[in-house]
């Protein structure tokens, strides 16, 4: 059986899902929204879709499926309309901005009974799913400490950071998810503090570029996160876990294997340029993983309540960076 | 302008060339010819293609190209009758296992003005072919030494080595063409000596499994092959290139970038554990790089005078090793 | 001229100090003391020396400097009987376990004109050092995070740790010194949290075996520290420091280069085991800096002030962590 | 019971040994000689010396050992002397430039019942020597291949190089004794080729800078050899070792372990400069294990018939590149 896929947003992200769906077996793009006319026929046209409004692909029942990649003061919106409609929804991070909003959408598509998974990509890097697994396989026994480095090479313009969220919901929500992933646990007790080192303009917006956030979850597990918008070398996205056993890092990926050697240093490449490189085979697995839960019937490794967690611990990393204060968190 | 093209050979090399045409934009699979026809069916079926002879598949006009991954001795029968009927001709290596049908090849493409690409893919792999791209730059200078490491994880069957013109054509032949593009230069003595090491079977064959050859060029220049047919730990495919300037290294690639601190070592992955995994960025490049020369009429990055010339160095190899003597290579 | 020298303590560090200004050209150590009297009398036979006890060696008007390599509780007696005799005192950390004991030191070696070096050997490590030098030629432009990451293989006794201070005076006053001295910059807010996890006694004794500190500078500067006593793979000590041109890590470093490759990984020796070998060359890089600071009357790298300012963050960490708040440091 | 040794040789690897062996236990420095007077009493001076001339200082009959690190063409003589007075002898590589003499100096120490040890000190690396215990300890199974990378930051005087023997006997003698250790296994047959492709003058003194060479042992085990005079990058000393159960790598050892990463690259530092930086370690370890041999009646790791067999592979490998043939070794 064919599942008919609607993709909403036909920008950057919205073009890498709809080129990995159309290359999944038994999916395909019937039709792509946008309020962008012209972006939404140019990705239609190249993989043989139709351009359609949200009511036009909602309203056919020959949808099975939809793939929110717009604005993300559209998320929780396309996921209640598709949730009202049975579809099974992926969504790009994060559900919404307001944690009322996201719990109303975990709520809708509970009761409707579809799948709906978060677009936390970064659960299927090859290398961040590995070390997962050799977690999970006991090889470095009960984890203890993390630590994540995750860092952008340069900042979005300042008008999209004034309606971002913040960097902790914009950019730390990737790692937040991350946290709970990695450790199997919850946060405890949050501690956030921040910067603006890179660009004025971000403080003046009323946000931080640099942040340094720990977290103790329940079971008293360390982990630290270091956040910039900004590193001068590029993109960087680390984690290490140590564990009573061992420690297992998850370091990047470079472009090449490409070593010189000249007359002053040694040296490689730099890693990944940005997400899309970076995260190229993720955005691929987890798009497979979506429609593999949707036509088999089996849960998906990203939610709406890891949407939802996430959103928690951004809105008190948020909290603590303005108030100056360490924040409890609720009873898991 | 769409072009219809013929697959000969379903194999494990087949499926390969097969998937990545398909996704060429104007390139169509048509035909699957093999002599299994069960596998040429599945891997029509797949790609919404017809399963066809050879004269069938040649004789439809409509027919631009041909992809040939058959057996080792049915290549130079396939490129000179698709030259014959004017389709250009992308052809695994090597061209032939006598350099007299490699010949009558390469005069046949040059006589019917078809393009006529042999599959050294290795050449389109984004850490050697950065690597030529960054010599080329300058960046280390004139070249002065080469050394190539190359080592399969396992041997292939016996028989398949009675019948596979010997370690020299069948796995060195690759190391010859690398050798030739890293250094722009051709060979003025060539040593090679081997041993059987790995397993007696492969002596008994008449063939060696560990091999080392030198290579000196027309410029002086020095060249250092090392190989294996059954490297313990895995598949390795580095060579380094000292240049008056610095020199440049080619590392393996991993799967994922995971380090592990154990209390006895500190550890990452094993290379990608063989040829259709380390090159699969490789393969999917090299069927882009034919369709596109085709298409725009641009010259092929490895032609049949390639093959040609490798071929001529395996065959000097096996001389030496053989008689144990230094070969005088022709003028070039 | 020939300074004739005390040693204080015949322990593993006395040893290495004793060793290692044996070596310094126009140093001789006349004295060691200790109320082990074997233990001094075989480090005395080894360099030559004499056995003496703390009034005796204090009150030989040839002796020109003190080394205390002593217990931590008889530092700062030690330093100010120096002080009180004019001798030049290098001191290992701490100074004290109390502020006010720390600070009556500084009083007392700047009245009396001495050199009073504390043992933050660190800070001589040809690593570090180098990162240094080339954070302050500009490399990475202006600091704006340093992530430090500090693992011993294995806690000391609990009876020890009872005595020690705590974790945050016992280890991490070593960090907190590499925090000011790498981005030259003093501690604005505090935060610090903990957890006992590698073993239950430790937190009966009124400690944590892992922590996580933050510290954001005076110039809004972020720092982020995490820390445990027993790190399974052994001794760890990196860290990495952004600025706003690039980014500089210092790594381990390993007893040997062998790189070993088998059928499931590649690995490298884990790190040198702990602080007398990771340190080696720090330990006899400080003593010679010492030695010619007081010969030439230059001043010295790690001052009685930098320890009573790594103090400090060690007792606010400590209160942050007890009391569960963010502490704000005085003015600079 | 205490050794008074003579030293032979003034220059920079004399002052290594000299200070090497006046930290060992039981050594004392008695002599000092060298034709250049004013280095010998520098050195004399520096070590609590005396200067002598060749036979007041084997006349002496307290002296033990000498250690002959005077130029190479007085090696023999005093080995020969050495032997005559029944000196222990330590000796630099090589132990001449003939086979001839270096035979009569082995039959010497023979009939003398002296210890004459070999300078080869990269056996004492910690890098190598961990490697070899390694495949000693069955880590890799039995050898099969070895490839040796051997390269000088840059090349000596042509003056020099006019009496160094060549390339073979001054640079490779030293790879040929590492051939003969890893491998413990005997040449029978090799190959040589090289080029002059750095310094013409080299070319124009009937010598080459860069060569390569290959050995097939007794065993059938290959080993390779490639090598320069003057790589642009700095002194490289690695090797591997490929076993029948995995392979092991020596790799360069870096001054520290920073590493920096730019817009453009990450970057280590290059090696260490050269043999003097390389090979401090292993100079210590080699005066240590030499006087331990003496005073414990033990075998030296690198005898004069060490010296023999390495020297006969740079006469072989000096005729195959010369003549252009292949040299079948003599039996073992």
């Amino acid at each position: 059986m064919t599942i008919d896929v609607a993709v909403f947003g036909a920008g950057r992200i919205g073009k890498i899902h709809a080129a990995n769906l159309a290359k999944q077996p038994g999916v395909r793009l019937k039709y792509v929204v946008d309020v962008n006319k012209e972006a939404a026929a140019a990705l239609a046209a190249l993989h043989g879709a139709q351009v359609a409004d949200v009511e036009g692909a909602l309203g056919d029942a020959s949808i099975g499926a939809t793939v929110v990649c717009s604005s993300t003061d559209t998320h929780a919106d396309l996921i209640l309309k598709s949730a009202a409609q049975k579809k099974h929804v992926f969504c790009e991070k994060p559900v919404d901005l307001t944690l009322e909003r996201a719990r109303a959408c975990a709520d809708a598509v509970a009761k409707a009974g579809v799948v709906c998974m978060i677009g936390f990509q970064r659960r299927f890097d090859p290398t961040f799913a590995a070390l997962k697994a050799r977690v999970e396989a006991g090889e470095i026994g009960d984890p203890e400490m993390l630590v994540i480095t995750s860092r952008d090479p340069g900042a979005p313009p300042v008008e999209y950071i004034k309606h971002s969220g913040g960097i902790f919901k914009d950019m730390l929500i990737h790692d937040f998810d991350i946290f709970r992933w990695m450790l199997d646990d919850e946060a405890d007790t949050l501690h956030a503090t921040g910067s603006c080192l890179t660009d004025p303009a971000i403080g003046q917006a009323g946000d931080v570029d640099s942040t340094a956030v720990t977290i103790r979850t329940k079971r008293g597990r360390l982990c630290q996160i270091n956040t910039t918008r900004r590193a001068a070398y590029g993109y960087d996205q680390r984690f290490e876990l140590l564990g009573s056993q061992g420690m297992l890092q998850a370091g990047n990926v470079r472009p090449t294997e490409v070593t010189a050697y000249s007359k002053t240093a040694v040296s490689n490449d730099v890693p990944e340029a940005f997400f899309l490189e970076r995260y190229r085979a993720a955005y691929a697995l987890e798009i497979a993983h979506f429609f593999d839960a949707v036509q088999e019937g089996k849960p998906v490794r990203t939610t709406v309540a890891d949407g939802l967690k996430a959103l928690e611990l951004a809105e008190a990393a948020t909290r603590s960076w303005r108030e100056g204060t360490i924040i409890k968190l609720g009873a898991a």
